[in-house]
């Protein structure tokens, strides 16, 4: 597999989760309502968060710490047709991150509780950003493979073994 | 400044745009639209992209490559207030990686048209997501300080050099 050039970022905090295990996990967050998530962010970066509180949804980007290796074609979880992996959220990707539109609950000090939450425990966050209703939103897309399928499926499909 | 841990990621591209210098660049893809960019995959990774043409909008991860060093609290380009840098989507973020929700035009072997060019000429690409209808809106997302400035805000403000 041919090397790819570096690029160097940083663990803001940490994302526990009730999830320990690669298999099972809900695979988007709006299919993992019901888990609650907790970010604990390095506590000398506590006043970043100041005028986050004012924000229904969070996007959590962090890195998929547990997948080694990527793949360019794959059969993701919600299709039995191969794709390229930049045409699935799949997490065997050549830059492992991932990327949340989770739901605050609260904040106190350097902790923050979410519901949404899709990722492993012990998950590294490498970045936190608002989500900014008036530009995050496209209700009008066209989603591919993914507008054939039953609009339940990414809320109710999980995760199986087969990144592990 | 305390140290964070380094989380290795990937370059898998470039991204070309007319935006050659940081001052003057629609802060948000929505007030870019008539700016086109372009992806140069790496070429290796050209298979990857297979099935990607079906889907109207891209969600696009870079690095914000010439941001040096981080603030914990900034005045963001859209308000006059200073806000922790978590409540912001500015660049001079802890880990400076930027996100953007581009509208697709074509793809031709290794290389991807775009609307929606907020970003530096020459920016390293970090990932490429297709953009889930089902699972990436939030219509009645609360936006913070945000929603007390005009809707049209995002669309019209521009960057100055003051992260520069």
């Amino acid at each position: 597999m041919k090397e790819l050039d570096k690029v160097e970022l940083y663990k803001i905090g940490t994302i526990f989760t009730p999830h320990k295990t690669i298999a099972n996990i809900p695979i988007q967050s709006i299919g993992a309502k019901d888990y609650i998530g907790i970010i604990e962010l390095e506590p000398h970066l506590t006043a970043a968060l100041e005028g986050l509180e004012g924000f229904s949804n969070l996007i959590l980007l962090y890195h998929l710490h547990r997948i080694d290796g990527y793949k360019l074609k794959v059969k993701p979880f919600m299709d039995d047709k191969e794709y390229g992996i930049y045409a699935t959220r799949s997490p065997k990707r050549p830059s492992p991150i991932g990327l949340s539109t989770v739901e605050l609950i609260k904040i106190e000090k350097n902790k923050i509780w979410f519901k949404g939450a899709d990722m492993l425990d012990g998950t590294p966050l490498i970045d936190i950003k608002p989500f900014f209703r008036q530009v995050d939103n496209r209700p009008d897309a066209v989603s591919g493979w993914l507008d054939s399928k039953d609009v339940d499926l990414p809320a109710k499909q999980r995760s199986d073994d087969r990144f592990a």
